[in-house]
């Protein structure tokens, strides 16, 4: 039995304004275009990628040495996702020179994949001998699932069957090498992707064998004894980043077992993302129990505010529960990305809208933070305080930039934006049975069938910058469906509407509000979120945060920068009474709504003359000065002059 | 000309009680015992040392390759320093087995000397054609300076000659070797010490010549072209730890040029204290003007309130001004000893008590902080905030140790420790002309000439436990003497008597009290420091500290440890006008003063349900629940069962 309706497509909207339709044309005209010349080296002064070059080098359409990191591979294709995602959304006037590019690449992955359907460039070219011979360490079944992921991607988006076929041999050769069995190897990657990505493969395919690999993979990991312990023990292996923790693997224990996410973050959700999808396919009650577990270990003890995983800048993992530092965060860009997906799979999975309120939370903060607004800027790592002169000087900081860069030498992120900011129509809605789910609020239109009848529905609002959510019918409905609004957990005082009419909006507790109707086209169901700014603390257990307080409208999570401030950030304080308030600034960072307080600001030492750095005092709390703040969303940071940013704010003294 | 009286032998006090005595006791009884053991490779679980089997090697009395860093020899000299210093003070009929190991020491330096006088068994044993081809890492001057350093104190201590000659001829081969002029190659050492070391040659042996090289040193340091440069590029050269910045070397400038504390924090440090006894040497105003902006960098912008210094775990370098992290702090041992020494250099180059002040900082916090009450187990990092969890699994806090270690891999802190405590008798006075400072308050003795008789002067005291020092002739005095007694900075309220009479504590702006006087046997002069505990503020520009306060009683810092306080310190919260006690507490940690306060703990969130991370909330600060505290002066901490420490306390709410 399956617990999903797996066999009913899940609806796909379109995007055609507001916050989203931003991002969207910003992907099409500015990133996938920068992105291409990046991965072709074309960038000045960014360090090269390679990724196109080594492909060239491996299809034999030019002689050369392999560059790059060993998963360079995955660079490209994610950027082919994304295009592929762009192409399925855009008009054919407007794809030609993508087109162009995506045909380019194609032909040299077709021309890079061995006879026996292996595709990796690092191997082909560089190391023959070394093919699957560390799989602890050598990235290629990530580069192969995030390949599988683009070629579905571009079948579903352009309809291009090629890359298809290459993916499909790809799995192929996968299945033949590994598993239980005769001649076969009981492996699995050291980096999660591949699963996630086998399980695409098998919806768009409709072949089982795909989703029985991903569920080895899934199965195997962990289990005792270590695959990798034997593999690194085996004659021929060479290591190459060393790194022996099984714990940064999430290969401790088999899956099921596991209670807390540990180790390197990205590849735990990306772990866990599968683990999702499988357990949503199968509807097995253990591995939806480990699921539940380990979701609830990131989002109620290792997630940031901003929707941020994986504190720690040491091996890019996760921390002691609780710990969470602002300023040595690491929080990568693709963290955050693998726990919207991991969020949005379990959305899916259970039907409640606290899933969905982590997609939001991750999506509107800690995922867009990793790009400028230009697109063509970005961050890997998403700190939640910042002072340059600290992390100019500290190496401890040294992974903190607080200046947005043009590439990476590791660059995991910006395609990885790339292909989730052109994909985000598909976490709007999920469907069980005739029951639609609105997860995320945005402004576009979904498709989807009633009874025999396809029924479009509008959804437009200035989300998140207004809480007013519309939802308008474009066609009569065949028959009764129920639409469920999510009511975000941050949500206070809602009021919903059907034609005018207030009508209930209670939960019922899974945080969905529902109404069941036979639809017409004049319909208007209309949501109402008010969005107060808030005062957020975080759990006391958070040392960072004690005594500090965060700002949130909406999904906003809210941060002060030096250009709006002044500098010395971490001395301003914000009483607990003081008034906030939004004010729109369409003429700021692209048009957002800023909120305006009167806050204090704690006095330096003494002016003039030798500053004593320890004063010893009677116990009167020093004196507050009065200043204005202005906060910003915090995705929108770094955009202007270098300088300090802040999240959270110390909360002390009384309103001004 | 001198600016201090460079021909005037600088008093050396004994110490026969109170709070040094312990040390000093338990220096000569577990401490150079132990250590003799540890370089000797005999405790068990303990990292292998191999500082005396390297000279074994390098004697040829035995076989082998030379194992440890390339400075390890240096670990042997420090041990051997302490044993000088022990061996001044102690018994006859206690020395029978230290003098054994201190000759059989000896005896393995004097055959591994090389006929040219070299000194090195990391070159000597394992790489012969590398001496002197990379001063950048090698370590040779350094573990040279040690080793005079060594025979300085055996001189002095045990009338070893055989030692300071083997010094005297390796300062002869580097003055032989480098400096301007013909055949001479114009490098120094990219780690300093060698320049301080030859400055104590030069006294005891009353040569010139080594103050010349102390002083070529120091000049050539930084200049353009840089030496380190030249020699990296230069054919033979082989990396040992590839570190190329110049700051890192305290080598991207001449030294005169210098104006904040970077770079390694140790080598700055023992640069700083050789240029502060050169610019005593020579009077020279540059110099001079050079420490003084060095020690201000750092004692007003770049220190912790426990004296530690070095923020930076990435190098143990400096941070930033004002970055001075609690958790993740460096704050090595080493660098705390450092700041004493150049501290103490600077109180006798200047006659100021603010120089003292740092001294007694640092030697009553972060310097003894580094040994646990056993004398055998040590700390290489001194963090202000430790929670065991998050060290445990938050690599970016992986140099902090929350249990003290029985050795090091890099065992540079434990013979430093163990050199420090056994020397404190040579930094408790200072004397110019006919003018006696009190720089440290102890129990004990020192005899100074005044006129051509000796004077002894008694001092004796708790303190720190209790603020009474009570100066007592042992002798009539020949001759007036001026006893110039520092008033600590923290102090406030302080009287002064005289045989019983209050006499004026003025200070005049340089924090000494004087009392001008042909001083008599019947003579009593009392100093009553009031010791109440302080609340400590740090400058509002110290993010860690912001908002936060810690206490401080006379010299000692305090700290709340889980033992006494439970865990989650860093929700607690201290009042401003909390009530704060001093409780004697003989019983506990050796006798200690305690602080007991009345103070305030955040609560955790839902019990028994899911707990949020983060919640809205109105504006109402969480309640607070009281709490009873109990200080421990910091130096104490991590002597029970581990668990968490905090020196910084939130300050808020009100008092319960």
């Amino acid at each position: 039995m399956s617990s999903q309706d797996a066999g009913l497509p899940q609806p796909v909207a379109t995007i055609d304004g507001g916050f989203w339709q931003r991002y969207q044309v910003l992907v099409r005209d500015a990133v996938i275009p920068y992105q291409w010349k990046a991965m072709n080296d074309e960038i000045p002064g960014a360090p090269k990628s390679h990724s196109v070059e080594n492909f060239r080098i491996a299809s034999g359409a030019t002689k050369g040495a392999y560059e790059g990191m060993v998963f360079q591979d995955s660079d490209l294709a994610k950027w082919l996702e994304a295009a592929g995602n762009v192409l399925g959304v855009s008009r054919p006037e407007e794809q030609r020179e993508l087109r162009a590019h995506v045909e380019e690449a194609v032909d040299l992955i077709c021309r890079a994949q061995q006879p026996d359907g292996y595709v990796n460039t690092y191997f082909t070219v560089k190391d023959p001998a070394g093919r699957w011979k560390n799989l602890r360490e050598a990235h290629e079944m990530y580069c192969a699932g995030h390949l599988i992921e683009a070629g579905v991607s571009l079948f579903r988006g352009a309809a291009n069957r090629r890359i298809l076929d290459v993916c499909c041999r790809l799995a192929d050769h996968l299945e033949a090498r590994f598993g239980h069995g005769p001649g076969k190897v009981p492996g699995y990657c050291g980096h999660e992707e591949i699963e996630l990505a086998l399980v695409k493969l098998a919806r768009v395919t409709g072949e089982p064998r795909y989703l029985r690999l991903a569920q080895y993979f899934v199965d195997e990991r962990g289990r005792s004894p270590s695959y990798f312990e034997q593999e690194s023990s085996a004659p021929g292996f060479t290591p190459i980043f060393g790194i022996k923790s099984l714990p940064y693997y999430q290969a401790h224990q088999p899956v099921r077992q596991q209670k807390d996410a540990v180790g390197h973050a990205v590849r735990a959700v990306y772990l866990y993302s599968a683990m999702a999808d499988l357990a949503g396919e199968s509807g097995e009650a253990e591995l939806t129990a480990a699921c539940d577990r380990l979701w609830e270990s990131i989002t109620t003890r290792k997630m940031y505010i901003t929707g941020g995983i994986g504190a720690s800048a040491h091996l890019e993992s996760f921390g002691a529960d609780y710990d969470l530092p602002n300023d040595i965060a690491y929080a990568e860009t693709c963290a955050a990305i693998g726990l919207f997906l991991f969020s949005s799979r379990m959305a899916r999975l259970h039907d409640q809208a606290k899933y969905a309120d982590v997609m939001e939370q991750t999506l509107y903060n800690g995922i867009i933070s990793g790009i400028g607004l230009d697109g063509v800027s970005y961050f890997y790592v998403n700190p939640l305080e910042v002072v340059p002169a600290v992390c100019d000087a500290n190496g401890s900081y040294r992974h903190v930039k607080y200046r947005r860069q043009p590439w990476y030498g590791c660059a995991c992120c910006p395609p990885n934006i790339a292909r989730t900011l052109s994909s985000v129509g598909e976490h709007v809605y999920h469907r069980r049975g005739d029951t639609l789910f609105a997860d995320l609020y945005h402004e576009g239109t979904v498709s989807l069938m009633v009874g025999r009848r396809p029924l479009r529905l509008r959804q437009s609002t200035r989300y998140p910058w207004e809480g007013t959510v519309r939802f308008q019918p474009l066609d009569d409905a065949e028959a009764e469906l129920t639409l469920a609004l999510r009511i975000p957990g941050w949500s206070r005082g809602q009021e919903l509407r059907l034609n005018g009419k207030p009508i209930s909006s209670k939960t019922g507790g899974d945080g969905y509000a529902r109404i069941r109707r036979r639809w017409t086209v004049s319909d208007v169901l209309e949501l109402s979120l008010p969005l107060t700014v808030e005062r957020v603390h975080a759990d006391p257990r958070v040392r960072a945060d004690y005594g500090k307080v965060a700002l949130q409208r909406g999904p906003l999570v809210y941060c002060l920068e030096e250009a709006d401030n002044g500098a010395s950030l971490s001395q301003v304080a914000l009483a607990p009474d003081a008034r906030l308030e939004a004010v729109e600034r369409p003429d700021l960072l692209g048009g957002i709504v800023t909120v305006k307080a009167r806050g204090l600001h704690g006095a330096h030492g003494e002016e003039g003359g030798r500053a004593d750095l320890y004063t010893r005092s009677s116990g009167k709390p020093a004196a507050l000065a009065a200043r204005d703040l202005l906060f910003i969303p915090y995705f929108a940071w770094a955009n202007r002059a270098a300088g300090e940013m802040s999240v959270w704010i110390t909360e002390r003294g009384a309103r001004t």
